[in-house]
C-alpha cells in the first residue's frame, strides 16, 4: 500500500531505500505490515527509492510467500550479507528505517551488517501516509466497526449471566473467535469503583454500579476501539446526571470534528463541556486508529495535527471519580468531506440492568 | 523476583540503578514483568543498586497498583523529571537500560530526560537471571503444562468436527478462555502441504495427511510451547516411517538432556538423529522458555550455553518436505538435578483420525 508515495518521499530526502525489519509477527512492524500487508517472522523489506520493492526471506518463512507482487530472496548461509544484496539491486549509501521499530539491539545488529551505511528515521514520514486511509481501508473499517458492534451488543445483551471481569472478557473473546477476528487489545471491564481506573486490568466479580467495557477487535490487520459504560443496579440522580454529561459532550465534540479544526482545540473543548466535572478527565480525548490502537492524529492538549478528511479516530471523553466510579463513551469516527461519519453505532442511551 | 540478584550485578558492574520503562501492557518488557510481577502501561520501574526500588507512575495508572511492596512515586505535570525523581533518591551518574527492548525512538526520549547520564545495556544480564527459573516458576510451569495438555488432546479429540485451519485456532483459544488464560502465540496449524511450511499462517480447510498443532498457553505471564502431529486419513509406510524417525529422535534428544552438555552438542545430535531426512530440518532443536516464547537457551547450530537444572525449554526436532508435508514434535522439559523432566504430557504415538 502507498509504495510510490514512500518512494517520492525517499526521493524528496535523498535516502536510496527505506528498510523494514519484521522480527516477529506476534510484534510486528506496522510500517512492514502497511507496505506489505503482509505479517512475517524475521523478514527484511527493502523499498529502493525507484524500481522494484522485495523480502529477504529466511529459509523457514520462504514457503509462506506465494502470489505476491514483490520479489522475494532467500536469506540463507550462502546468501546472508545485507548489504551485498542490496548493493546488487541499487544504492546503498543511505538508508532509512522505523526508529519506532526497531530496538537499540536490533540496531546494533543491523549497523554490524550496514558498515558505512548513513542511517535515517522514517517512523514520522510512514506514520504521516498512513494518518489519511485509502478507500480499501475505509471500506476494511465500516466492517470491522459492524462486527465490533456486533460483539459489544451481545456482550450487553448478555451481562447478566456474567459474574466476574474476566468472565466478560473471555466473553468478548470467544464472540471475535465465533466472527474470525481477535481482540484489538486486552479489553477493560471496570465495573464499580474500578471504573475509577482508566486501564483497570479485570480483577474480582462484576460489582453493582457503572460498568465501562473498553473493547475492540483486529480485523484484517486493523483496530478498532469503543467504549460503553452500562449500570448495574439502579442509579441516583447524580450518576444519572454524569452519565448524561459525557454522552452529551461526546455528541457535541463528534459534531465539532469537521476538516481544519485544531486537535487542540478539540480537546479543549470537551474540558469545557465536561463543565465542573473536567478535573476528572485525566486523558487525552482521542487517538487515530488503523495497524496500530494509538496512531496520528492524537487529541489531546500538546496535538499539532488538524482534522482532515479520512482520518478514522476515536472521541472518548470520560470522568473518572477516585475509589467511585468512571464513566467513558467511545466512538470510531471517520472524518469525511461532508462531516464526521461516527463507524460504531452501538445505542448510547444510558442502558440499565437490573 | 530477583531485585537483591540485579541489585548485586549493579554494583559489580558500577551501575548506580536499572531502569525499565514498560511502554505497553500489550507489548511488554519481560525484565520489567520480571522483576515487578506486574504489566502496567506507561510505568517506569527503577532499581537503585542498593535500597528500595520503585515505580514512577501516570496518573492514569496510579489507582492500579495497590498493595505492592515497591514504593510508588506519581508522574504528572509537577513532577515530570525523570532525573530529579531519581536524584532525590540515589546517584544517576550511570544507569542501565534493557536494550532489547527500548527503540531508537523511546531511547532518544530517555536521552533527552537524562542528561549527561550514560546509558548502559542490562539486557544480558537480566536474560542469564531469567534462564534459571525459581521454584515458583517451576510450580507455575509444572500448571500451566498440564493446561496446555489438556487443551491440544480436547483439540485433537475434536478435530474430526472441525473444517478449517482457522476454526482449529478459533478452538484452541476458546479453550483458552475457557480456563481463563490465552494463548502464548498465533497457535500453528498446518496441515497436509501446508505442513512443510514451519511458520505456516492458517488459510482453508483442513487437509488430509500430516497436520502439525503447534500451540502455547500464557499463564500468569508465562508461556509454554507443545508441538503435535496427528495424521487425518491413512498413512503411506513412508510417512509412518519418517515419523518415526522424528519421534524416537525427540525422545532420544530428551534423554541427552543432561546438566553440562553443550546446547550445540545436542542440536548437532538431532541431525545425526534425523539421518537421511536431516537436510530438511531448517530451524533450531529448542528454545528457553518463560516470560517470552524465545527466551535462554537456544539450542542450534550456534548456541554457546550449556544446559543447567532449572532451566525449562523446548526440544522440537521435525523435518519438512517441500510442497508434501511437515512434522514436528515438541515438548517442555525442565531440566533438574536428576535429568529431565517432560512438562508436557500428551502422548505422541502417530494418532490418526480416519
Amino acid at each position: 500500500m502507498k509504495i510510490k508515495e514512500l518512494q517520492k518521499i525517499l526521493q524528496q530526502k535523498k535516502i536510496d531505500a527505506a528498510l523494514f525489519l519484521n522480527y516477529s509477527s506476534d510484534n510486528s512492524d506496522p510500517n512492514f505490515v502497511y507496505f506489505t500487508q503482509k505479517n512475517l517472522d524475521f523478514t527484511f523489506f527493502i523499498v529502493p527509492k525507484s524500481g522494484r520493492s522485495y523480502f529477504i526471506v529466511p529459509k523457514m518463512i520462504y514457503p509462506e510467500l506465494k502470489n505476491i507482487k514483490f520479489k522475494k530472496i532467500l536469506w540463507n548461509k550462502k546468501n546472508d550479507n545485507l548489504l551485498k544484496i542490496m548493493k546488487k539491486r541499487h544504492p546503498v549509501k543511505t538508508i532509512a528505517i522505523n526508529k519506532r521499530y526497531i530496538t537499540l539491539s536490533l540496531y546494533k545488529y543491523l549497523k554490524k551488517h550496514l558498515k558505512r551505511v548513513e542511517i535515517k528515521d522514517i517512523s514520522n514520514e510512514c506514520s504521516k501516509l498512513r494518518v489519511l486511509k485509502t478507500k480499501k481501508e475505509i471500506l476494511n473499517y465500516k466492517k470491522a466497526a459492524r462486527i465490533t458492534d456486533e460483539i459489544i451488543q451481545s456482550l450487553i445483551k448478555n451481562i447478566k449471566k456474567i459474574k466476574t471481569e474476566k468472565e466478560a472478557i473471555g466473553y468478548l473473546k470467544m464472540q471475535c473467535w465465533k466472527r474470525k477476528c481477535e481482540v484489538a487489545f486486552e479489553p477493560i471491564i471496570a465495573s464499580g469503583s474500578n471504573g475509577a481506573e482508566p486501564h483497570h486490568k479485570a480483577t474480582g466479580k462484576l460489582k453493582k454500579g457503572f460498568c465501562i467495557i473498553d473493547f475492540g477487535i483486529k480485523y484484517k490487520h486493523y483496530r478498532t476501539d469503543i467504549t460503553r459504560t452500562i449500570y448495574n443496579g439502579k442509579p441516583s440522580q447524580n450518576e444519572i446526571d454524569d452519565y448524561n454529561l459525557v454522552l452529551l459532550a461526546q455528541q457535541k465534540l463528534i459534531k465539532s470534528c469537521k476538516q481544519g479544526i485544531t486537535c487542540k482545540k478539540l480537546y479543549e473543548d470537551s474540558l469545557k463541556l465536561l463543565k465542573h466535572r473536567a478535573r476528572y478527565f485525566t486523558h487525552g480525548l482521542g487517538h487515530g486508529i488503523g495497524l496500530e490502537i494509538h496512531e496520528l492524529p492524537n487529541i489531546g492538549p500538546k496535538s499539532k495535527e488538524k482534522l482532515q478528511p479520512n482520518m478514522i479516530f476515536t472521541i472518548e471523553p470520560a470522568i473518572y471519580l477516585p475509589n467511585k466510579y468512571g464513566i467513558r463513551i467511545e466512538d470510531n469516527i471517520l472524518l469525511t468531506k461532508r462531516g464526521p461519519v461516527t463507524l460504531t453505532k452501538t445505542p448510547k442511551k444510558l442502558k440499565i440492568i437490573s
